[in-house]
């Protein structure tokens, strides 16, 4: 995934042009520019012509984009065009928040088991999703033909958890655990770190106080 | 903030390469160079060089970088040369995963109180970190000089959270409800789309599926 030559700063900004589209299209609202695009996102609007000219011809010149077009384009090419199946390792805290997202079965990503090893946890369900011993993971992914894994444990078990999932023939993972795990080279890995956020404030902050 | 040269991009390489370089000084590195550094957190040398320099001239032609130097020339960048008090408004599961979120307090990040308008969770603590009512926001906020309020509750309620943070005095949010909210120009504010890094991942699957 190396020679990838789209940015991921276009992938993200595309997920959110996506959002914007279906709040745009569920209040009726059929056609958009560039530049309202860019408005509703908070960026410019060449920005926006730039990220979709990667993936062809989109809109009229003049006349702007059809929302609804737009938006199944787009949803297409994130590969959202489908469901896809989730499993979360990990039913403490955190893996109780991500069961509770909504923002995940709003995109089409349904969460449908949790595996952990507390035997006070294993059997019941969290959310309405049944938890399972890490032990049943394989198969489990197998039968129900889960693509994406999710990592919410404490860092020292992530690799383990990790090397599971990939076993049991998982190849994306998202990992929460503030660690750095190897997966092989055909496994799609993406880590979260949550204290970058902040730090993106901090810099801002720090950038306001020198230009008073 | 509009105005900002530096992409948001460089600054979440930044705060990636300073946890690469903290976890090398840990280990009594002292000397790195571009490659190495790109190595080690999967970019390229170039790309490495590039971000640094948008700040000045660090290292030295043929030697590389002092690993301890420039970690502290980029902690001071991202404004992480002092700590930052931090609330939450949310004890619900989100915001006791982030109370205890290693990551956090490791880049000096203190989560000073939380904050629920549950009776049942007010007079408590969440991993040791008191639980208040919203009606106490203002009052800790300007005692405790906070600069950073976290936003944990669901969609419905985040939007009057945040008019209560930015009344407070607090000048930076981050947002992890799926809701847009709005604030004036000069708070900073963040959101986290937890669904949007099983976006790139997704994109990133079927750009392999294409090529197979």
């Amino acid at each position: 995934m190396k020679t990838l030559k789209i940015p991921e700063a276009t992938i993200i900004r595309l997920s959110v042009y996506s959002r914007y589209l279906t709040q745009l299209d569920k209040k009726g609202i059929t056609n958009i520019s560039s530049g309202e695009i860019a408005e509703g996102v908070g960026g410019s609007p060449a920005q926006v012509r730039k990220d979709l000219a990667y993936f062809g011809e989109f809109g009229t010149r003049g006349v702007g984009y059809n929302v609804r077009d737009l938006n199944q384009h787009i949803i297409r090419i994130l590969g959202l065009n489908k469901n896809w199946q989730v499993i979360i390792v990990g039913a403490g805290n955190l893996g109780s928040a991500l069961t509770q997202y909504k923002g995940f079965r709003e995109r089409g990503f349904d969460v449908i088991a949790v595996f952990d090893n507390d035997i006070n946890k294993v059997g019941l369900t969290l959310n309405g999703i049944p938890i399972y011993p890490v032990s049943k993971l394989n198969e489990i992914v197998k039968k129900k033909q889960v693509d994406i894994g999710i990592i919410a444990v404490p860092a020292p078990y992530a690799q383990d958890v990790a090397d599971a999932m990939v076993e049991s023939g998982i190849n994306a993972i998202l990992n929460f655990a503030p660690v750095v795990i190897s997966v092989p080279e055909e496994v799609e890995l993406r880590n979260v770190d949550l204290a970058v956020n902040l730090e993106i404030l901090t810099f801002n902050l720090e950038l306001q106080k020198d230009k008073n």
